[in-house]
């Protein structure tokens, strides 16, 4: 058996359309931010349903064809990077969203859908998809889905592993595990779609899913404050959570370093003077725009009142809200400050969110070949991002950054991944974050489920 | 091997009193129900420690023995049913509460710890632990986890498994899986928790857990309100969460032959005249009592204008608020409406609730034996619990009514157990709600996980 065979009988499952072959491939890039890299593979298939993709994944099994699933290309850790020698599974004509059930509030779309595609459906009928990140309009559902993403809306909404009602997952072997369920509560036996989701496609290709929707909100209020110490973001958040109730949906931390490199010679506006230690965005979500806004400008008024905060600013217009959100949201900039950029996205608990940050920037200071660093993230969900900036790219020292940035993890029961997955870069510093009967159980579960480890290999566990 | 060799090695690592055997077993009770039914088994262990529960669990492996868990006993499906030759583990003694981290929002303790004095240390520092069920008083969280228990507030802040951030298990070979973490995003490989939680201990004992818990709402507001038709109750829920926005907290429909039961002759009040079709009861929980209030009777008012719903009662003090949910809590009254009774937990799409109900009551009314039927439950979830009373015990009847209710749900994508789980009892009905392939996936799981069958047999699967 070859390769050879293994094609012919693609060509009998597939339209002409529906398969690439040799330099046709080429034509394609491999990830959506090195569109000058040409993909590497022996074929890329564009399956059109579930079925499909059922019969090239039974082929691969007699083939030991080893397969990695495209979506939209956005993965941060080498999830949907190729050798030459693997099949390509790309979701990207498995892209019919197919209901609305607007009494149900459910979406049902297949998993090549854009993200940003199932939102604007939703919003037409006045609905909420709350997936809210960077890539959106680019990522596709199945991967999110895989990849159990998170983003800016986590504290209110949860990851996207809480909005699938459900599932329908080719696995390794082909067999077709199917259960589109509208429903919010399922206690029939092990809810198996929990193992598809975050998984990073190993256990199974997801085909189509059933996401929660929400009622849209109808009014969106928020403020930038500046605050002393990070006790007092603490807080801060306790009072909002506290006060605001079930209304915020938005409390995000930049450290003062990184708020002078976002607000330094960029074309973004600068709307606290730079001297604080911490500033925070928050973002509350509403029925009553007036009321609302009244609301959280009230309880910022509190907090300098009582301390808690420094400065603060209210977004008075959707223009001044945009722009404050911007210094959030392009971070891009952070990585243009050095000539090479590492990246992390770890969780801590919330209570020690300050001191942990504080000794890895100490330790990184003591390390010359790093210019830059920048923490950023999602504090109210315990998810810190760093930018770190360095003028080399020797490995012994992207190897010591990240032991420095991963060292306290084991210690305060973090995790090296709170949102981007493992893939194939992180897995060698998975020990950080997992113990060795947890990595078992994964390398267990995976043998039960690809016994040949053809899906998606070398991601996570083999 | 025999019986007494394995005493003799639990006795070695067990005080006297963590071990009752021979007629000290029948001094406990087999169920919270049925406190004259004396428990059967061949030993009871009362272990301290997930060390301990390990050492007893590898010994049960090399003398296969089967264990059955006891948390609080209160499982509605036959999940702690022993017969006389297995062995119990109960984790009475392990309540301890470890620790109340009010920065990050978490509670840790040992899964033996009852759910309601969980909620007591937790609103001792003004936090919230959601979980709200009839039986809190005796069940523990172990049971909650390993149940995915629900309750009355799984619409704002989800079942069991969005509350559970870390965990501890003792696996069915007794290896220990600890990953008590405090986190809120952790995608670092397979989420392994979530095989644990809801799959009823036949994969793992939950010997410890970490909970997420929220800041405590300030304000309650209730009202209870009459509507003419379901497409109507729809429409309310719609609204209402439109305009609460984060607000709306319970949203409970019970059907007019259940008012008319639950106030007829009973202690009860009857806010509201008996001749509509369908009762909501409506609660918000927000930070501003007076605002919050004026808000949702703003809106009940509203509904009334737009003819939603027909007539509305709000709660004026903590008292009628009481008062008025009572009429949804006490629910055991439409149990003693007729000689035996026959209750359900099914889900449903909330929006074909309307008609699949309908059309299940015109069914079963065609049976003679059929003495009442009283449809009532969390209708926001899609989840509906029916009481059905008969004048016969027969297996037959009993047979027909389970396939009357049971019938519209492989169709609609509904669930036979949207709550209480599968157990012992409903084991032969799970095809109504999972295909075939989904069966076979669950036992290879829990063939991989428990392959000599030991851990809670009988139960979900094999």
């Amino acid at each position: 058996m070859n390769n050879d065979n293994l094609i012919e009988k693609l060509k009998s499952i597939l339209k002409e359309n529906q398969l690439l072959l040799k330099d046709d491939i080429l034509t394609r890039f491999s990830h959506i931010w090195k569109t000058d890299e040409p993909l590497q593979a022996i074929a890329v298939t564009f399956p059109k349903s579930t079925k499909e993709i059922s019969e090239i994944v039974k082929l691969c099994n007699v083939y030991n064809q080893q397969i990695i699933v495209h979506g939209g290309l956005t993965n941060l850790v080498g999830g949907t990077e190729t050798q030459k020698n693997q099949l390509v599974i790309s979701l990207e004509k498995m892209n019919t969203i197919e209901e609305i059930d607007s009494k149900s509030k459910t979406i049902t779309t297949q998993a090549g859908a854009i993200i940003e595609s199932l939102i604007d459906a939703a919003a037409e009928k006045d609905l909420l998809l709350p997936l809210n990140f960077g890539a959106k309009g680019s990522a596709q559902i199945g991967g999110a889905v895989s990849a159990n993403a998170g983003g800016l809306r986590v504290f209110r909404y949860g990851m996207t592993r809480q909005m699938v009602l459900g599932i329908e997952v080719v696995l390794p072997d082909g067999t077709i595990i199917s259960s589109l369920k509208k429903i919010i509560k399922d206690n029939s036996g092990y809810d198996l779609k929990q193992l598809f989701i975050g998984s990073e496609g190993t256990l199974g290709i997801v085909t189509r899913v059933v996401l929660r929707l929400q009622e849209a909100p109808k009014s969106r209020s928020s403020a930038f404050v500046a605050v002393k110490s990070y006790d007092k973001v603490v807080k801060l958040l306790k009072y909002l959570e506290s006060e605001l109730s079930g209304g915020l949906s938005g409390f995000e931390l930049i450290w003062n370093r990184t708020y002078r490199a976002m607000t330094e010679s960029t074309e973004l506006i600068k709307p606290l003077g730079d001297n604080y230690e911490y500033y925070v965005f928050i973002e509350s979500l509403g029925s009553q725009p007036k009321e609302d806004y009244e609301l959280l400008e009230h309880h910022i008024e509190k907090s300098l009142e009582k301390e808690i905060i420094e400065d603060a600013v209210m977004a008075k217009t959707e223009k001044e809200l945009q722009q404050i959100w911007q210094i959030r949201e392009d971070v891009a900039i952070l990585a243009s400050k050095a000539k090479y950029d590492q990246h992390f996205d770890i969780s801590i608990p919330i209570s020690q969110i300050g001191e942990i940050i504080n000794s890895i920037i100490t330790e990184l200071e003591l390390i010359n070949q790093v210019k830059t660093i920048f923490p950023f993230g999602h504090v109210a969900d315990g998810n810190i991002h760093f930018i770190i900036g360095r003028e080399t790219n020797s490995p012994e020292i992207i190897d010591l950054i990240n032991s420095v940035v991963y060292s306290p993890l084991k210690k305060y029961k973090g995790s090296l991944s709170a949102e981007h997955g493992i893939g194939l870069h992180k897995k060698k510093f998975l020990l950080t974050s997992r113990s060795k009967e947890e990595i078992e159980l994964m390398e267990k579960l995976k043998t039960m489920f690809d016994p040949k480890n053809i899906l998606n290999p070398g991601r996570i566990v083999f």
